[in-house]
């Protein structure tokens, strides 16, 4: 609590520092938010009574009542979790249907794989966030876990079914659930979506890798979220670096972690964290320090290649050759522009095995302070990892080759290999901050989400028995209709039901007209006087009306 | 174990029965396939080594290993759950897109709540079910459970939201959770989608409810599973019969669950659990016999108004009133035809207080034995309840109205009445049961899991940049393409794409073509010799081409 108090104080010195150098808007509502977040969730661990404390009403009680039921209970979501309303499901709907078309554009297709799995499918996958698993609790049987991630069970299926699947380009959207320090305002829930598309097969270098970056540019593109850059590196070089720098071997993963805040951190605090927390020799830092500073596009390879120790050692060479053959690739697919060839990129999972990536969107920098020095970010409770929802960082997207996690689920032979291996290279889109990002953009009464074309409006003390005539005529015809519930419902009503739900016609039946056989059909959208009580049209025509009018929309 | 043999034995025999008596085709195989289920249970409580017994290969165990992981495990899906290949997807998203439109056409909206709610939410509201209900382990915080089903979620969320809600047509579908006996055969899962649609709000009397119906029977239409009968009932017409032939208002549930079954068992076997097993007066069960036995249309309400004692029951009265106006409106949107008055129709749960309903799929009723009786159904294993996946019932969806259930959820004002009270009527469709008919009715192969429209084909030594350029302006222009990841693929592996996908159009890049800006398009669905090689076009007219032909298609 006192940590959490801390941070909140730290994060308010830095909203006023930078509302006092006049910072960019976007990086202090930025940093607003975080502030918000940090306080509601000193709210969550210490919750004030703002919520429905109830009591089950006693005449509605079922018989069978659990015994251990309390009668009084607090109406809230679980933790970290939340209801999406259908304004919400709208956008979440169209961010999906978006991703999806670049993903079958390009030939991908869709598994589906348990919410839980085996507890033992996921332990030794995550490291130090393994303890963020979500637990069934033993109530006899197998002991089950809730997926972390898609990647893994992804990995189980593929060593599962290697034989009929060797090769599939696969997409998967689906939620998946971390015990993480809920900051909800961020968007940084315990339930959440991921949405991956993976290569899996043996295939020639670079050429799955390339496309996979083409398909994040579509999928970016297409989601119109601004300018963005994908960072690329490649494991191989991080490692040589690592090695012609004098970096044990043991503790390669643990300094490549460092590396990877980078770009929220200046590199004094890096290096610090380095040497003073992970015991590493200060003149390795230094070396180090020269090359993860790098960045830049295709010419950086030259440098790398000439460079006397790197282009000389083994693991490098190949990393650059890969590196050298993906830019080629990138050109033909025109997506260069969009990348950076950044040598501090690590990323945090342990099981990539070559090239690795991460876009980030344009005007979410970290923010810098009124003393020119970059925003220093919060490191995660309990942990040295740097919290990324609390730096203004927009990592949207990221993702890269792992080779050898299928093998992991497949057995080894007698000689201590695998049975099967099939590598794989993917991306995860952070679909929740797209999310939160788009409801940014609109305001919620302007979602429609529902999808009715026509209302059947009754005036006069028509029948609800022929308003349901006309409406089971429009269905008939495939027309999404409603009607009013009320036998007899107020007009007014019936025309606030249109505007609410953004209908852009009604079809209007009175007592006289009903006899006539005739209809009226207004268009709602039309401020036109002459529409303003709707045209008249022999009932017989309204469906032919209403589909030309439908097709024009 | 030993029960289970039993129903093994016992269903063995039957199976041998029908086969002695000739019986449908269809009921043989649906009984044979209950055989195999239940043998698959003894298999699952006594599994023999058929799984894949893995070692993790040492050379790729990620360093921060987690310290209890086994070294050695079952490489398995959790029991009761499942993974889906891609031409499951491409069927289930087939059935899910089909019911999804034709809510859309009632103005259907939808929502999303959390996979889990805080355990208190769950309590009390499934009877004896609540048994089955998956609980996460406590890891310190809240008490949470998967969810058991929508309906509760549903109501919670309006409970939660009831100001901006008290209005809604909402549909959801998502997975639920039951630590159920699983038979994998039969499709009763662990991890199961229900698909629901539900109308909220305090409407008149009986018009929500028939437009349900009117939803129900254009999605078993729509998804074209054969001849059904939606059975229909009230709840206030037999808990009136239950007050009129004497049961004690503390046994009118249990007294209720018993004429459930009558759709499985005969009369003869469920009077003898209502006077043996639930210690009813013989006398009342052969009263509600004679009420219970009656199904029939319309016609039946005028039977029931003239019941000397039954039409001077005011519970009754209101439920045949509502059946009055029920009809009226079934009538007015042509679904009448759909229906059964069957007041046998009594439902489990305990939620529902007004209309309830039930649609069986014709040609799935239960079994005739050769001896002319109907076949017993097994009862689920430690309950007394009838486990409909062992009888050949196809009940695929089922509902009713449900008045209080928000109210549970409301908190009660001082005089102990609900705050707020939303009425319900909804229903649920099971997607899993239509999953199953409709994998049996098709052949895997043929199933197309992918969209790709154009597969890029490269002949006599064309680079894989050249195919890689063709496919980047198709993606362009919005074209759907694929080409192999090799460096020099084999001409006929590319065919065999193609053909494994059933990808319609081939664009054939050669090296001297490539150099005369010339590209070949061919038509890998068309038989014609001319065909063979492809025809001939100017790369610039590639797209407007393919464009031309696709939307041809």
């Amino acid at each position: 609590m006192e940590a959490l108090d801390k941070r909140i104080s730290e994060q308010g010195d830095l909203v006023r520092s930078l509302k006092a150098s006049k910072a960019d808007k976007a990086q202090i509502a930025a940093e607003v938010e975080t502030l918000k977040a940090l306080k509601a969730e000193r709210e969550d661990l210490n919750p004030k009574d703002n919520l429905i404390s109830t009591t089950a009403p006693k005449s509605t009680a079922p018989k069978n009542d659990d015994k251990k039921a309390k009668s009084s209970f607090t109406l809230k979501n679980a933790k970290g979790t939340k209801d999406y309303t259908p304004q919400e499901m709208a956008v979440r709907e169209k961010i999906f249907s978006t991703i999806i078309s670049v993903f079958k554009k390009h030939g991908g297709i869709t598994i589906d794989t348990p919410v839980f799995e085996l507890k033992e499918i996921l332990a030794g996958k995550y490291g130090e966030d393994s303890k963020l698993i979500y637990d069934l609790q033993d109530q006899g049987g197998e002991m089950c876990s809730l997926r972390y991630d898609l990647t893994v069970p992804f990995a189980r299926f593929l060593a599962m079914n290697g034989k009929e699947y060797q090769n599939i380009k696969r997409y998967h959207i689906a939620k998946v659930y971390r015990r993480d320090q809920p900051a909800m305002t961020k968007g940084r829930m315990r339930e959440f979506y991921q949405c991956d598309f993976d290569i899996a097969g043996t295939y020639d270098p670079m050429i799955p890798d390339s496309e996979v970056l083409r398909i994040l540019t579509e999928c970016l593109t297409a989601l119109d979220l601004g300018d963005f850059t994908i960072k690329i590196n490649h494991r191989k070089i991080l490692d040589g670096i690592f090695e012609v720098c004098g970096v044990p071997e043991d503790k390669i993963r643990t300094i490549s972690s460092a590396v990877d805040k980078l770009d929220k951190l200046p590199w004094a605090d890096v290096r610090k964290e380095m040497t003073e927390d992970k015991g590493l020799d200060p003149k390795a830092a230094d070396l180090i320090g020269e090359y993860v500073q790098l960045k830049g596009g295709e010419e950086l390879l030259e440098r790398l290649y000439n460079d006397a120790k790197l282009g000389a050692n083994a693991r490098a060479k190949e990393g650059l050759d890969d590196m050298t053959l993906l830019f080629k690739y990138l050109n033909v697919f025109n997506v260069t522009r969009y990348t950076s060839f950044d040598l501090s990129l690590a990323r945090g999972l342990d099981y990539y095995t070559g090239l690795i990536y991460e876009a980030v969107l344009e005007g979410s920098a970290p923010p810098t302070l009124a003393n020119g020095e970059k925003a220093r970010a919060t490191v995660r409770e309990g942990t040295d990892e740097l919290d990324e929802n609390t730096v203004g960082v927009g990592s949207i997207s990221a993702g890269g080759r792992y080779d050898n996690l299928v093998g992991m689920f497949s057995g080894v032979n007698k000689k201590g290999q695998p049975n099967l291996v099939i590598p794989c290279v993917g991306v995860s889109i952070g679909v929740e901050r797209v999310f939160s990002i788009l409801m940014q953009k609109q305001k919620k009464e302007q979602i429609k989400s529902n999808e009715t074309e026509v209302y059947v409006v009754g005036l006069g003390g028509v029948s609800v028995e022929e308003r349901m005539k006309i409406c089971t005529e429009l269905w008939d015809a495939g027309i999404k209709a409603e009607f009013a519930y009320k036998l007899k419902p107020r007009t007014q009503n019936q025309w606030d039901a249109c505007d609410r739900d953004m209908i852009p016609f009604a079809v209007i039946v009175g007592g006289e007209e009903i006899e006539k056989g005739l209809i009226k059909i207004k268009d709602m959208r039309a401020k036109d006087e002459t529409q303003k009580g709707g045209i008249e049209y022999p009932r017989t025509e309204m469906v032919s009306e209403l589909k030309k009018r439908l097709a024009e929309l």
